[in-house]
Formats: C-alpha cells, structure tokens, sequence
C-alpha cells in the first residue's frame, strides 16, 4: 500500500498521456516516462522541438491560407468554423508548448506539496490517482482517434463514390484532400510527400484540440483527489477527540492545496478559456448543423458520433473541473458538525476561508468552473440554438452527385474573380 | 396532543400517497400502511415488483416505437414531445423504483432524526405535518387523474364525431387507439389483451410522471414543516434567559436537520433534475402551442385545463422545495435581536453557518430551488416563448373532417417510404 | 427643531396622499389627517367603503367584458392590454383595501420604532421626511392627473374631428366612449348616468394604477430617511472616543428598523409585484409600440407624454426602494474606519449583519430591490424590445378617416360571428 | 529611487495627459504641469474655459441639427447612432468639465493618502505608475488621432472620386462636409470659417469621446498600482514575525485605500457609466454593420480599423479598472497563509473587510467593474448581435457612383417635405 501510494504521483501517472502527445508533436519534453522528475528536461534542440516546430509551421500555412479562403469567397459559418478550428489548435499547442518549457518547475512545484499526500495519516481514496488519470486520459483520446478514423472512412467513401459514378482516373487520395482541402491545393502544387505532410499536420491539430480538454481533465483529477484525500483524513477522526495541532494541520494542508490550485490555475488559465470557448463554438455549431443532416449512411454515422464525442468530452472536462469544487467544499461539512468542545479560534478560521472562496479552476478568474457554471453553459447554448434557428439554413454538405469535380471549379472560378478584380 | 405528535412522522404521512402510486405499479415495497417502519421490505419477487417489470417492458416498447416513428417521420417539435415525454416517464419510474429499494435506509435515517421533533419541546406548528402531505398530495394526484379522464373524453369524443361522420365500423376503442397511438399499431397487431395493456402501461406513465412532483413536494413539505418547528421553539424563548446549552441543543439540531437534508437531497436529485426538467420543456411547448389551438369544445378544455394544471403541479413543487429554504433562514432573524449580554461563541457560530450556505433541495448542486431560481425558470420560460414565437407555427391538431382515416395512411406512407429506400 | 421632528412622523406625512387617494376610493379609512393615529378607523358601514366597494363592482364589470371581448374577437396585444390592465388595477385596488383594513396596525407598528428617531441624538437629515414624502407623492401624482387630461384631450378631439368630417349628429361624448370602450357599450345600454359613472370607474382605475407606486415610494422614502438618521448619528461620533453602550444601542436600534422593514415588506410584497409586473409588462408594450406610432399632433404628444411618465414614476419608485438598500449599507463604511482599540464583540457582530443580508423591499423574497436589480430590469427591456422588433408589426391606432364608425361595425359583426357559430 | 518615488504622484503623471486633452478644449484647468499641485486653479474667465465654451455651443448646435435630421428624415439606426454620438460626447464633455472645476480638491483628497504610499516602506513596484499612466493614455490617444486620420483620408478619397467622375467644380473641403454633415448645411450657411469651427468642434467631440475611457483607465492604473504596492509590502515580510502594530497600520492604510476608491467612485461613476453604455452600444452597432461592409479599399480599411480600435479602447479601460478589484483581493491570498501563532483580532477583521465588499470602481453601483462583468458584457454584445442579425439588413454607404449630388437630393426633399407637411 505505501509503495502504491509513493508512486502515486501526477508525474508517474501522466507519463502515458504525454507520450501519446508525442506521437502527434504536442508537450515535446523529454523524461517524461523516468520514475523521477528529475530526468525531465525541454531543449530548443531535440528531436521532440524539432518535430513540433516542423509541424506548426505546416499548420500556419493551413491557417494563412484558410483565412485567404475566406476573404475570397466571402463570409459563411462553415468557412468561419474551418478558419477558427485552426487558430484554436495553432494557440492550444502553442500554449502547451510553453507549458512544456515550464513543466519542469510545475512538476517541482506539484510535487513539493503532492509528498505529504502520499504517506499516512492520507491514504488512497477509491482507485489510485494514477489509474484514474489513465484511464480517463485513454478513454478521450481513444474516442479521438476513434473519431478520426469515422472522418477518414466517410470522406474516402465519398470520394470512392464520385470517382466510380465519374469515371475517372486520379488517385483516391489525391481526389480526398483536393475536395476537403480546397484552401490548400489551388495555391500549392499537390505532390504526394507534401500531402502526407499536410495531412499529418492536420491530423496533429485535431488530436491537439482533443488534447486540450485531456490537459485540464488531468489536471482536475489529480487536485480534487488531494482535497478528496483530506477529507477523508477528516472524516476518520469524526467522532474522535484530537488535538488543537491537527486542526492546524489540516488547514495548512488545505490552504497549501489551494495555493497550489491557485498557482495551476494561472499556468492553465489560457488553456482553459481556449478549451471551453472552442467547445462552446463548435458544440453550438455542429448542434445547429444537425437541424439539416442528411440521412446519409456513413456521413450521417460519422456527423453524430463526432457530435456526441465534443459533448462527452466537453462535459468530462468540465465535470472533473468543477469536482474540484465540490470537493472542497466537504470539509466544511464535517465543521458544522464538530461539537461545542472542540471549537477553536482556528477551526473558526478554517471555517471562513471554506465559505468565502470559490476554489478551483478558473479562466482567468473571468469565471470559474463550478457546476452552476455548467448549467449556465447549457443554457446558454440552448439560448443560442432557439436563436440561431432562425437565421441560417445551410445547404448540407452532399456528396457530389455530379460529375463536376468541385475543386477544379474553385479554381476556375479563382482565376475568374482574380482577373474581374 | 402528544399522541398526534408521535404518530406525526413521514413514514404514516405518506402511506396512502405511496398506495396510490402501487395502484399504478409505482414504488413497489411493501409494509407502507403498518404504524411503524419496522415492517417495510422490498423484493424482487413480489407482485408489486412483478407487476412493475412487466409494466415498465412496455412502456419500453412504447418508447422504442416512438423513436422510430421520429427517426422515419423526420423531426417536428410534437412527435419530439412524445418521444420526450416516454423517456421522463421511464427514467423517472426506474429512480423512484431505486428509491423504493433503498427506502428502508432512507425511512431509517429520516426517523432517526424525526424522533427530536415529535415531543416536546418542539410542538406542532399549525396542521400536522401529516394531514399537510396528505392533503397536497391528494389534490395534486385527483388533479392528474381529471386531467386523464378530461383526455379519455375528449379524444372518444374525437373518435365518435369521426366514425359517424364517416359510417365506419370500428369500435370506438380501436379507432381512438389506432389515431392517438400511431407509433404502437402500424408494427404490433391489434388485439383488446394487448390495447389494454399497452394503455394501462401508459396511463402508469402519465400518473408516474405528476408522481415525481408529488414525491418531490411531499419530501418538501416534510423537511420545511422540522425546520419551522425549530423557529416555533426559538421563538417561544424570545424574551426569556436561557441557558449556554440551550443554543448548544439547537445548532445541533438545526446542523442534524441539515445534514438530513443533504443526504436526501443525495437521494432525490435525480428526480429533482428530471422533474423541473421536464415541467420546463412540456410549460414552454404547451404555452407555445396555446397560441394555435381552436376553439373546438371539448379539446380546447382539456388543452386549457391540461397546462393550467401542469403549471400549478410545477409551482407547487417549486414552492414547497423553496419553503425549506424560507423556513431555514428564519432563525437567523431571532439570533440578530438577542442582547448583547446572551451572545456567546457558540451562537457566533450557529448565526456564522445561517449565512453561510444555501440551505435547500438542489438538482445535485447545479441550482438551489429557491425562491429566486422560481423567478428565473418564469424570466426563462417568457424568453423562451418570446424567441419561439417566431419560429414553429404548427398546424394545431384538428379533428379529421374528411373520412381519410389517417392510421392507414400512415401504415400504407410506412410501406412506400421502406420500398423507396 | 424639536416640534418639526416630532410631528415628522409617517402619518403626519402620508395624510394628504391618502386624501388624495380617497377622491378616487382609494384607502378607504378615517382619521388620516388627524395629529395623532389614535383616530384612525376602518368600518365597513361608512361612506368610504361603499364608495369603493360600488366603484369595484363597475371596474368588476369592465374587466369581465373586456376578457369576454378578447374571447371573441381573438387574440392580439392591444386587446390583452386592456384586460391586464383591468386585472392590475382591480387587483391592486383589493391590495390597498386590505392594507388599509390593517393600517391601524401598521402605523402603530410604523411608530413604535419611529418615535426613536424623532427625538435627539436622532436629529434631521436634509429635508424633513414629511416634506419629502409629500412632495414626491405630490409630483407623482400631479403627473398621472395630467396624463389622463392629455388623454381626454387626445381622445376628444379624434372625436371631434370624426363627427365634424362624417357629419353624424351624436354628442362628442358617447361618441369618445363608444369608441374607446368597446368592451362596455355593446352590451350595456348607453345612457348618460351609467357612462359618466364607468366613466369614473375607470379613472379612479387609472389614479389606482399609478397609486401603486406612489405606495411604495412613499414608504421607501421613511424607511430610508431612518436608516440615513442612523447613519448620520454614527457619523457624528466618527473620532470620538464611545463607549459600549453607544455601539450596542446602534445596533438594537439599526435591528429595530431592519424587523421593521421585514414587517412592512410582507405587507408591501403583494403590491411591489404587482408594480414591478405591470410596470414591466406596459413599459416594454409601449416602448414596443412607439416604433409604429405616427406622427399625429395630440396623438403623438399624448403618447410619448403617456411612456414618459410611466419610465419616469416606475424609475423612481425603483430608485427609492432601492436607496435604502444603499443607507442600510452606510454603516458599514463607517465600522471599518473604527481603530483598533475601539474594536468589541458588539461590533463585529453589527459589522456581520451588515454583509450578510440584502436589506432592502423586496417582492416576497424572489427579487430584492437595489441597484443591480434596476440595471437587470432595464437589460430585460432592452433585450425584449430586441427580440419583439421582429414579430408584431401592429397597425397603429390611427383616427378613422374614413366615415364607417367602428364601433357599430362592432356590433355588427359580433352579431354575424354569435350567428355563424 | 526616494526621488523617482516622490515625483511618483498622480498630478505628476497625469500633467500631459490633460495637456493633450486641454489642445481638443477638454478639461479647462491650469497649472497642469507644474511640479506641485497647489499651483491648479480653475477660473470661468479663462482662455481655456472660454475655448471650451465657444466648442461647446458649437457641438450643442449640432446636435439638435442631427435631432431635427432624425425628425425629418424618420427612424433609422445609422440615423440615430449620429445622434446619441453628439449626446454621449456632449454629456462626457459636460461631465469633464465638472471634474476639472472641482480637480483641484479631488487632487487634494488623492495626495493625502497618495503620499503614504510615496516613502518607505512601500516601494516602486515595476514601471512607475507615472511611466505606465503616462504610456498608456498616449497610445489610447495616438491610436483615437491614427482613427480619425484614417476618416480624413477615406472621406476625403470619395469625395474626389465623386468630383472626378461628374466634374463638377466644388471644392473637395466644401463637397466632403455637404456630404458628411448632411444635418447642418442645408440650415447653416456654408463658409469656410464656419464650416472650419464645426469641424475642429467635431473632432474635439471624437478626441472627447476616447478621452471618457483614457480618464477612467489612467485613474484605474494609479489606483491599482497602490493596491499592488499594499500586496508588495506584506509580501516581504511573509516568512517574517512582525509586531502588530505592523497588521493594524496595513489595515488602516488599506481601509484608507478603499475610502480613497470609494471617493473618486463617487466622482467617476458618470463618466464610467456613459463611457460603458457608449462603447457597448457603438461595438453592437459597428459589429452588427460589419456583416454588410463592402471590401472597398480606403473605406473597408477605416471601418475595420475603427472597429478593432474601439474594441481595444475599452477593453483596455476594462481590464484596468477590474484590476483594481484583481489587486485588492491579493492580501487575502497572504493572510491565509499566516500561521496559527501570528493571527490577531485585527488581522480576522482584515480578512472579514477582504472578503465581504467588491471593491473596484462601479458605475454608481449598478455595477461593479470586475472580470466577471467584463465577460458578461462579451455575452451580451454576442447574444445582441445573435438576435440582430435577424432585423437590420442596412445598405451600406457606398461611394455615390451617379453623379446626383445627395446633398441637394435632400436640401431638395427638405424642402419636398416641408411643403407638403
């Protein structure tokens, strides 16, 4: 049990989560499996930065020439959508990037206060932190992947469709990223090795913006565990009588765990605002999408399997948030409780701090993740939907029942404006 | 006066009201009409819990029909309602089955602390608690089965008027089933066994669903009359000195009463959720509906009388939850006018946690009801109204005047849509 | 200076409002302009009572065939107007009727605290509250009277204006009440007695509608006035050296008037609601209209007269109630200056209740009245004009031109319609 | 260090703030820029009062024209924008002007406290404040002169495209104002020196109009900075026992502060509501024109700029002025830190005064400007502009390309109007 707890620390639990990161360039630091923090170290120059750096600038090309995209062919809520999702992942792995850089004195700073949790008198509540992180961690990045896959199955099932119904003669591939990716090839020439690059980018981006809601979930984990861990201490000693120094114990455990929430806080802060607005926009807009889906087969499969990932994802994340919260507001429960005896000038002061605070985490402190905050959320997009009903009605996307091959008009019609203009 | 006292707990309270709900295969225990709770016990094999299986199988048959009916139909905001209105029920009838499993524990721990409030010093505050829960909840379930039969009347009506109009022979019970249950006959062949019980499945439904309110209120009205028995005795000793442990008595209690109410809180804010939930969608498309209905005899009383009757079982619910919260604030009023000389740390403390902290019934703290959050859900359903104003004008739902009968068109629209696809 | 505080009490200084009022049948109780309250009493058997009883019946009449012409001739928002408004003034008029069946009660409650505050170390603020109280009663109601003369004066001369183009023999009278109360005249034979006394009916409607507010203002403007007396006492004594008593008699007396507020709120509450409500409901269907008003000389004065003042009597209304949440918070700046030495339990238990309630009227506990309550109700216009620009373009009432007098079409077709039915 | 703190004061770092605003006629006061704040006085019979006068009349002239314009002409937004720009401005004006008469005593009350503040203990924390104020306000002022330098050029730009294309022979100067200040020369004789004084009294009223946000952030900065100077001291003494008189002065200089804020709220609490309401409704209405801007180059360029300029404007007064509230809440983060041994009386009622009020500047406590507002102001721009998007679909203002001359179409329709009226 004490070895379990020992190695229970956020250190040995993310190593898996940030390896999986890797794969697709994001939190490129190195040591992150060792048994120690002491092994992690960033470098400007190592393979992990290099990749990184190779891959965003991939990215920057998608996002300049998206944005051009829109400019040309004028403003329109799917062409919006496409020019935000890559700023959102461009600034979500910018900001983990420097996270990165830093993560060595995060992680100093996490562990200063996480060894006094790891020992008696705190014990393990429930599953190990460790596993927990694991395995939440695992499940949304699955589900990612999963997600991805869906995406690939139905755009190459398009574009097999429209290539036998057409008649002709280019790669399946190459006719799948010149429809899906109209704001890259009309400026730059396809070859196959760019393409794969590009594509990887893109994949990359799409695994970083599921990252995002991951890093904040992690987090949420590890800090409400603590304060779960501190109350269970409390509620052993119940109906027991304990001296004055466990009282001041306990709150100097307590305001040391919000410190540190406090200083994560401020180091996420970014992230969190990125995650929850980015959620918002998109949830909002794939909601309003669905008012026009076709019943197509695998499209459709893959338009509500996409939906329901970002909800489930956007409500984990927001969830694990807010149990921080609630679980900080326990203690003072077991307070009120507490009987006339033992009352001490102490205590009363760990009683105002409990009620005058609202601990976790928060997006710059513009509001905080509480599950009013979540309600609030909900109805807000339920607010925007009545709303939005109205206005918009976009044709969906179909597959190309004819045989003109779209691309080639975009370019066409480029050519035209240009020279009009 | 002692002896009312004594018999005033929620186990003979609620008796009758849990009797009526088994009528109707809800809360399936046994031992809710023996004086005292010793007697109750849940099991698998009872005719109670029999008689709820085999009832709920079909309500899943009625609710796996109607999605389908949705899916092929296409979307529109009645058949939604329908599909909505099949999973409250059926979400709502499996917690309050839980809670009829855990109700032994559940009565244990409520009468643990109820034995405090039945002798005196505390005494009875105005009507017995028991004949008040006796007496809502009677007026609230008589209104839901009026509603019913309103219903039954109206539609017959419907079906009669149809039938000769149109020189059919069908009997009156086949012809109203097969209009008004369009997603059940199409698929499962018509027989009076089986119309029969597929219709008592549903009018389980219907009570099951005024039944979350009920139990929601008489919970309510249960906890704010502890609360005011606890005003009632502060108050008695107003202008008198008493002794220091005489505050230690009350906080305590008041801290027990509290503590109760979070753990019932636990226990029903499933059903909580479920119920404003569902009391705020189905007052926002009725009230939207209400501004195309006919003024057609019959089925514009039954309409009119419907929402009437929706909106007043909601506003009681929400008013009887948000007494609790009135009647735990009061005792603060007293503490701010003892004298100076009274005053002592324990008192501090006890005026310290009035303030501190909402005390009430919440859907799993996401909201607090209270009387504020009563003003909100009315500020929402007038926006709501004013933004759906715009939107849907559906075709009110209109006797058939011509001799078209509609259920088989719908059955030969069924087969001609499953060729073409 | 002594004699001018003695005689400022609450009864001294709303006997020539409530005068005012009884012209009208508003209030009906003897005795107000008495020095003292001793001579205040209710009987049911005096001319003031039957005056308001007789004038209920005739408004009693008016809102029945006001919703009983909504029925007939559907829905629109003008018509629901007018039967919201009956509903508001018959309602409010009960409310007065019962607070002044208890005003004996109520002022000796009003002077059990006030006589505190009349004598030294009290000692006037400003203007005496009697003054203040009268003038702003004074200005208040000055305004509804004009108000309705614009009204006589607009509607006059659409008449006019009518009778000499159409060259129709009828007196301009019965012409102006046909007209505008089409509710009454099909169905109550016209003769001049009984429309010069609906007549009356609906203008002491109208002075009871605006009465309301008057109420209220009235009472925030004392308690507010007391809550400055309090603090201007504490202000006085700001460095010099008190001793304890000085603290704890602050605060029993700041207690005495925060009981008495909750007792005055309770028996407000009914009539805030209906104040804020109708305040709200009208200002938002006037604003709403003047979009399609039309520039038409007296017409359009009245109007934008008519939405002025109703912006105007609701914002002060709003402005008062809410400046004594606004002296009640005074205290408390003047706590924290206090030194150190001067520091005491009695202190930082008044310091406590000053931060932890809302004082202030309130609509039974859903909605406090401050500041930010203000700002909210504006948003919610502002909001609701935004949503309703879109959906009811009514025709604005304009003056027939054309010489088919409407109210005999009225009548017409109410004929036709009972006979199609 | 000592000399760079003492010159640290407010008069210092606001003298060429003023003196920018004195050249636009704002804030007629002299000895701005002397060393000492003794030297400022305002007088009625000064350069600077009459040049503030004389602007005056003229912007007073102008607006009524554009009221009359808005009569004339009937109700159109743009329309209307023009109006309550000439209100916001006049007013902020007015408001400016009561703030320079009574400067020299708000000045006075700001030194008193200010210069506790200036010696040791406390010390510069980062910039100076006067470097950061002086900072700030000019780039907030260089980006408002770039903006209408901008307006100059496009307007200009149209004007001699117009000229050009139709050759006609008016002075580009002349055809720009008949175009642009459509509401004052078809009543106001044009002459180049008249036309000269209204333009200066123009852009005096745009100067005028950043200068309401420059105010209120460069008072927000200074106030913030001593807030961020208390924190600065406590935070050196963290690991440190002190004595408590150390706590008690901390405390007093803290209350001092909070007085301070609470005083010059009082003074700003105009200014900040109209330059709230005045950004909110112009970013609503430029955002929601932004959806029918046409890509003309000069034109597109000046209205994309002038958008994202006064969206940083005020932005950037909302982040400084709920930094305040950011600064304030830091001390308590520190008291929660100290140990069980240091904790005092005084130091409980320190944290009691952290906790209990919102300190920040509010607009006359209808709200407090905090992070949480500036969100909620973000949420109500997008839901305005959601509901918008429905409604005004104006044309936007094209470059005439007929060669009617639209200021004689509307003399002419002027004159249309009058007569037929």
């Amino acid at each position: 049990m004490e070895h379990r707890q020992s190695s229970n620390t956020f250190h040995r639990a993310t190593g898996f989560v940030f390896l999986f990161g890797q794969m697709f360039s994001i939190f490129p630091i190195s040591g992150i499996l060792c048994k120690t923090s002491h092994q992690l170290h960033f470098r400007w120059f190592s393979i992990r930065t290099i990749y990184y750096l190779v891959l965003t600038i991939f990215q920057i090309i998608s996002f300049s020439l998206s944005i051009r995209r829109v400019v040309r062919t004028g403003k329109s809520f799917s062409a919006f959508a496409s020019v935000f999702f890559y700023f959102v992942t461009l600034t979500g792995s910018f900001f983990i990037f420097r996270l990165a850089r830093r993560w060595k004195s995060v992680i100093g700073r996490i562990e200063k206060i996480e060894k006094i949790f790891l020992y008696p008198p705190y014990r393990q509540v429930g599953w190990t932190m460790r596993w927990k992180v694991r395995l939440i961690a695992f499940i949304l990045l699955f589900g990612a992947i999963i997600e991805h896959l869906f995406y690939f199955g139905a755009k190459f099932l398009n574009a097999k469709i429209q290539l036998e119904r057409c008649n002709i003669n280019i790669p399946m591939f190459e006719h799948y990223l010149r429809t899906e990716r109209r704001h890259l090839y009309p400026t730059i020439p396809f070859t196959n090795i760019i393409a794969t690059l590009f594509e990887w980018a893109n994949i990359s981006s799409t695994i970083c913006w599921s990252y995002l809601d991951v890093l904040v979930t992690v987090f949420s984990v590890n800090m409400a565990y603590r304060f779960k861990q501190l109350s269970d201490r409390m509620k052993r000693v119940r109906f027991k009588t304990v001296p004055d120094t466990f009282w001041i114990e306990i709150r100097s455990h307590f305001t040391d765990l919000t410190n540190l929430l406090n200083y994560l806080d401020n180091e996420l802060s970014n992230i969190i605002i990125l995650s929850c607005g980015s959620n918002l926009y998109f949830i909002c807009q794939q909601l309003f999408n669905s008012f026009s889906v076709t019943p197509e087969q695998l499209n459709a499969v893959y338009f509500w399997y996409s939906l329901i990932y970002i909800i489930i994802r956007a409500l984990t994340m927001l969830f694990f948030a807010a149990s921080i919260n609630e679980a900080a507001k326990e203690p003072y429960q077991m307070l009120k409780s507490l009987p006339y005896t033992s009352w001490t000038c102490e205590i009363q002061r760990f009683s105002d701090q409990l009620i005058s605070e609202v601990i976790g985490f928060s997006g710059k402190r513009f509001f905080y993740i509480t599950r009013t905050l979540i309600l609030a959320l909900i109805g807000t997009i339920v607010t925007y939907e009545l709303v939005l009903l109205d206005h918009v009605v976009e044709a969906p996307e179909l597959i190309q029942k004819s045989c003109h091959i779209t691309y080639i008009e975009t370019i066409e019609s480029n050519i035209s404006t240009t020279s009009t203009t």
